[in-house]
């Protein structure tokens, strides 16, 4: 049995061999400071934009270095994935002019399947969780004489995913941490291992979803467990069990695991988006969520390097995160309040809102609430509002007009 | 009166200097091959992401050179804006440790207002037009001895703009077109110069909104002319007559000048976030529109760059965009029908919706409408659903249970 240090080892050493290949068939992401980002969290924050990656999310690295091993020997390869994996491994097949059988579950979202098939794959829908998307896969492996691509507990794989880690080294002079998301653990893995070879001063974190905290449970019962995982918007995280070996590395060679919410993780996307002019995905603000929230020890003044390794998330999701990002800053309030249900009134509760450069999104009618004094109604409005400020303003003027409403969503 | 070939090896000479300061403050932004938008419009198609910019947008070029040409002059700085350029001076200010005062419309909106605050400036809300702000702004510059910083008319900010140019020819290798957005046509002019002095070869094509086509109506004029604009997303554009400079270099070296309409624009935003993972704002996303609506004569194999020149879309802008670009591809639906006004309704045709993992955003219920059948209610759900086909599937499986429902937003 190999021991952990001839393992990680022996990864480096492939990482320099897969650097070599990576270079040809994947765009060297840029990497930046962050001015708003530094100044928000008291770091000096670097992004490292794999979002930009063909594909859209890093897990392409993994899969060239992979494909590339085994193309010689395998007459294609086939792997199960609903997320990045999925098209990062068709994306490689092609690469290498093999054919490739992606098998997705029935519920993976229809956009990811049409992004695999754009890539050349053939995709086999079967089974509604992953488990069984991949007993399928193996299954066809077995019989077609492909090659199975892993999507994290592979040498190969997490060598390919190192690349990461040698391009910051490249690209960011004398940082200090890097924080990493923790989905299955490759990335964490491949990303510590080039890190801690080249610079072992640097701190690792890495960050998984309070709702998925596979690793956090995993390292305190000394060995990997499978979680019961609540939902996540960062579903590239949401992976129930570490991998056997990647559990070994994380152990090794992460300094620091800490968890993130919901909302940290939502509002990192948001910021993302609205400072930072970029998309992530949620597990891809997982690691800026992280710095924001304080969680990432000892980052004060310090170089941090962020990893946004992808920008796959759903449109509709995304408008979720918005209209929740708004409403958490005060650009969208939802005003309550009883009006006499009589005409003309809504034109003058509309004409004050207006006058404050507020625009109406919706207005609730509601005349069964007992607790309105007598022909009254409930009006409900949502309003898009350029501040805060200018919502108390809109209160005080209606209030002075004898509208009495008060914001119900914040 | 200098010639137009003299003021162009002015500006071009200027922008070699400006070259040198501007790497010290701005970032070098990332620009890259775009394997998607290339597939969409036959071209190969390069992206320049000077929304990653520093303040977001490319305006601080112009601003960072013209601020350093005055600083051993002047007292401080002075400007008038709503937008990019309020936040580009207040940066260049800051760089050059000089005082700077922003006049900005009452309309201007309180995300532009706080951004250029926390640049330092000071913000002298003032007018609720552009020509007012400015008129206050020449009036501060005068009395306090500040110089008033021009947003595009002006040979040094033309030469900031020309920087932008320079990164282009240096990263992209045989280009045959750039496309570049026209506001008041500061960007044009300077790209323009750098490139046709270096590689005379390459076609500048110019961009602007079909609401807003101040070039293309003084170019027929054959002089600048003040136009009656339309409201544009492009806000960055929407300028009502162009310069004088920046016109006569625009005459002479932009070689074609399209429109764009307000769709497009907004379809290239939402396709620039959904696959392209960046955040444009409307001006920033008009040279991209201008490729995909296949407007670029010639581009058909060629090598195109498009200028992706700012990112400062207010969210809820966005917001509106997302909800109509989901619409356009078919993500959400707005379903109609009647259903018997009693008891059960409502679950019976929740349950077909849900099963095709469609999910219900919004249900109204109207019992006015004389058409509907004695007794039954309009049913009006808003729906996101994986796909066009699956929304088919949801009306045929309501058809069956009796549920006669149609698509009423495509």
């Amino acid at each position: 049995m190999t021991s952990i240090a001839d393992l990680i080892d022996e990864i480096y050493n492939k990482s320099l061999e897969a650097r070599e290949i990576i270079s040809k068939y994947a765009h060297r992401t840029p990497v930046d400071i962050s001015a708003t980002f530094s100044k928000m969290s008291g770091s000096k924050v670097y992004l490292k934009y794999e979002n930009l990656q063909k594909t859209g999310s890093f897990k392409i690295r993994g899969a060239l270095y992979k494909v590339y091993r085994v193309k010689d020997s395998a007459r294609g390869v086939v792997a199960a994935s609903a997320g990045n994996h999925a098209q990062g491994v068709a994306y490689a097949a092609r690469s290498f002019g093999l054919p490739a059988i992606i098998v997705m579950p029935v519920t993976a979202s229809i956009t990811k399947v049409e992004a695999t098939k754009s890539y050349g794959a053939e995709v086999v829908l079967h089974g509604t969780i992953y488990d069984e998307a991949e007993a399928k896969a193996r299954e066809i492996a077995e019989k077609q004489g492909y090659a199975f691509i892993p999507a994290f507990d592979d040498p190969d794989v997490i060598a390919g995913q190192a690349t990461l880690g040698h391009e910051v080294l490249e690209d960011v002079k004398d940082f200090d941490i890097v924080v990493v998301p923790l989905g299955g653990g490759g990335l964490a893995s491949g990303v510590s291992i080039a890190l801690k070879k080249r610079r072992p001063g640097v701190r690792i974190v890495g960050v998984e979803p309070a709702n998925v905290p596979k690793f956090s449970l995993s390292l305190k019962a000394g060995h990997p467990v499978t979680i019961r995982a609540k939902s996540t918007i960062a579903d590239g995280l949401a992976v129930k069990r570490p991998g056997e070996i990647t559990f070994k590395i994380v152990r090794e060679l992460v300094d620091d695991i800490v968890t993130v919410s919901e909302d940290e993780i939502a509002q990192a996307i948001y910021l993302l988006l609205e400072r930072g002019k970029v998309l992530a995905e949620g597990a891809g603000a997982a690691s800026l969520a992280a710095i924001l929230s304080g969680k990432v020890r000892g980052a004060q003044g310090r170089k941090v390097v962020a990893l946004i390794t992808g920008g796959n998330i759903d449109l509709t999701m995304l408008n979720r995160v918005l209209i929740r990002g708004l409403s958490f800053a005060g650009r969208i309030a939802t005003l309550l309040g009883y009006v006499p249900d009589k005409p003309g009134m809504l034109a003058r509760v509309a004409a004050i809102i207006g006058s404050h450069r507020a625009n109406i999104l919706e207005v609730l009618h509601d005349r069964s609430d007992v607790h309105a004094p007598p022909w009254h109604t409930v009006l409900r409005i949502i309003v898009e509002v350029p501040s805060r400020e200018e919502t108390k303003k809109i209160l005080r003027d209606l209030r002075q007009e004898g509208f009495e409403f008060h914001v119900v969503n914040s």
